[in-house]
């Protein structure tokens, strides 16, 4: 109780409550059963995104293969399905382990949290192996279900289209993630949540949409990663060399994007309302 | 109010109340108004249900059917649109029916809800034949529209694709429900509900969601059952071999997904919630 | 202050309260500036609902008319983009008119809440004039945009498809405006708003989503009237026989479908939830 | 506190405050940090908007473009999509921005509230800088990464469509951005923050959804602007004759839009509200 009200002191100038950093190792963590939850949700919600999406991919591929008898440019879902497909699995997914494990899913944006210091380096490094690990099985699952369609129809794994450079390819997945990171710290900041406390609930939807919207943009360009853990679990699965070549891009371009949307909401904007409130204070 | 008390001591270690396990036979229900307003929601909503995703179904195959002139390839609302019809009804008539009977509308979930004993097995039984009912009879009014459209466009029956073995389509119908009845527990807990009272408010928007993401994977497969009612009754409406023959993939399969969605979220993420909660508590 | 602890008291069995049912002649209203604000709401939200949608159907079918040269039949926003944007524009037009007039923007939603004595005869014939003639200046608007796209198109007015009879035209009417009205009455419940005071704001999401879902399933049998002002102002318009041929059912079908409606909330369970409430007590 | 109190007194009739007018020039904004912080994240947010919706507006065209071999009429993510991306991308920016900023992203939405004094002249101004520069580097990055696309598929700039003379276009771009304003204006409303809340939280949903909209309706018109800083920024980018002459369309038209919104939101409906609160006490 002490400590909360120091606490409560250092930050007496607001209406709100930064939770201290998290420290980079934490021991205390590793002995606790919630930690260990948290790893099984990262992984289970991992494998179900890669799952449903990598699914909804080679179905729309197969149905629009104008090669085959019996199919129809126009049958499948259109690129449009398959980026809500990407988006709205998020949203549900984000929704159903918020409170588990905080939602991430993504190794992106796992470190743009880390870098924030609202996780730990061990929570950040055991989740992205949870993640890596949960889109590997996920991937699988669809191979199992359906291995020729999978191998013919590219098996969902990112590359860049012809005619863009790996240039245009990074830069792409750069600012794709940076929107998706930016959403997830606007949702989760808890100065936001201190004024009004159901945002948590209701941040899923807005995370969902930008995942949506990068894939409308960007679908054409690489497929759109901005999850280092989606493009791996398809490339180890589908293990093609075009596959592996790129993959570099689908981690690089991810980590720098959330490092910036990290820099950009801590520095900027926050750093900022800090400010913001002293020099209003001061003139009042 | 003493009986109250010794329920909140119980559970004293935690924020919230799990309400104690429905009974098995409860005959205090039978005598009560509000079960069977209860039945006959579930009915209406698996009756609407139905008679909005079929007659979607059934004018999409006739508008894009290219044996008949004056249709074009691109001329209904696409498997984009019947993903949504079945995603968007199931939002609605959960966000109608929640307060009155919980707003299950599809036996798996009440199969699902049954295992973590949130509703005695006569409630369980007569929800499930009320959803059959409903959807027998939604089927049969779209049927009695036009007959010779739902007959020539398959009825909206599910079956598996040419291409896929039965395998197959048991594991795609046991993940698919996974998703739904996985969302479904996380957003109807009472944890979340003690926290933050609006969920059940929020709550049918992701499993109206889940249930349209579900179908954008898998209607190449089976046409996407995840709800043996669906399946039932248009098997019943439709009344071919081929509908019959994979019936029982279409509630084997949701049974199964709905039984392990509640085993992990009872046994992996609400166990560990309590466990979690112990260990932080002996270290503070 | 009286009167409301006598109003309380005569709900005392209840957490909420019903208000009293509105009476048929209110001479009080016909003085107020908040009466014809809410007309003035209503008409100018009916104009806005039928310029947007109409002017998308003309888009879409002026877009796809494959006798046009450099058109292209996947070109436009597809019977899905008609749909969306129908339910899209009730859910904003219900959102910002909510608070000012009750956001019926629809003659069968206003007689569904006159029938449950939500409104008085007097508000629910003007909000019913407002509306067609909102609805006939949107329609003009489209008309005065683009008249020749306008007549060749269609004009946007409701009309049996060919190889449909007129009980199924009714019937489907009928339903579709079952849907939407039911919805309506579930989200402005009263019992729900007491209990989760934020319903209203969350209200027209499921609202637009109802209209969104009856248009995906009917837009190829009537084209999907449910609201009589929006099928009046388009014939009104486009003022060619066939529209008219065929007027009564987008009348007599919404306000049959509205009345069914309003019976099922009112009557199964609305009345049930009082009855259940008192034998939940008496056994308590 | 005095003051507060005496704002208070003076608004005493009401269950809500309306903010004080701003003033036409506030010297003290300038040396506040909270100021520049929000030209920032209007600039990024106006930037993200172009650059994800114009990267989908090209990708779909490139797609689509049937004189290329391997493209596909239905290949791209259809206008469907496109007013997805628009509206989407409002959605979660508005989400992200609203604390920061209010969220404007476009200078006919700061007009709209600057003529209902809700911010004043200096930060309006400074606003739509910032937006038409953050519009100006958004579509440049999107032709740095893709020169050739960007200039064969037309940029993303607005532009009358052939067959629509420029009255048509004036009109159409009038009354969508008289749709935003007005949602815009409903959705912020104080008085109905005062009754609920969060509704700031849930805003950005109907207000991306109007994006959406009119999207939908009048892209087959003009691209739809209803955005001056979108369509300066695309046609600065792309810098080609056409894209200029129509330019004066998209700044007068949404300025008028948002000037009726403003009027029919504060002398209508605000000014009733008044009114008709001032009617019904005095018959009380």
């Amino acid at each position: 109780m002490a400590k909360d009200a120091e606490v409560a002191e250092t930050y007496s100038g607001k209406d709100y409550q930064d939770p201290p950093p998290a420290p980079l190792f934490d021991s205390d963590e590793l002995v606790k059963w919630s930690f260990y939850r948290a790893l099984i949700a990262e992984f289970i919600a991992t494998l179900l995104f890669l799952y449903i999406t990598v699914l909804t991919v080679i179905g729309y591929n197969s149905q629009t293969d104008t090669k085959k008898t019996g199919t129809d440019a126009c049958g499948g879902v259109g690129i449009l399905g398959i980026a809500w497909a990407f988006g709205g699995m998020i949203f549900i997914l984000v929704y159903c382990t918020a409170g588990i494990s905080g939602g991430h899913i993504n190794p992106a944006v796992t470190f743009g949290l880390f870098l924030a210091r609202k996780v730990s380096l061990v929570r950040a490094v055991m989740y992205m192996l949870a993640q890596c690990l949960g889109a590997i099985c996920g991937c699988g699952l669809v191979k199992a279900f359906q291995k020729s369609y999978y191998n013919n129809y590219g098996g969902g794994a990112n590359r860049l289209a012809a005619g863009y450079n790996k240039g245009t390819g990074l830069g792409a997945e750069i600012i794709g993630t940076f929107v998706l990171v930016y959403t997830v710290f606007s949702a989760t900041d808890p100065k936001r949540n201190a004024r009004d406390s159901h945002v948590p609930v209701l941040a899923p939807l807005p995370i969902g949409f930008a995942v949506f919207m990068v894939h409308l943009a960007t679908i054409p360009i690489t497929g759109t990663g901005i999850n280092p853990a989606r493009s791996f679990g398809a490339a180890v699965i589908y293990n093609k060399d075009k596959a592996w070549d790129d993959q570099w891009i689908f981690w690089v371009g991810p980590f720098i994007g959330a490092a910036i949307a990290a820099f950009y909401h801590q520095y900027i904007l926050r750093a900022g309302a800090a400010k913001a409130l002293g020099s209003f204070r001061s003139t009042a």
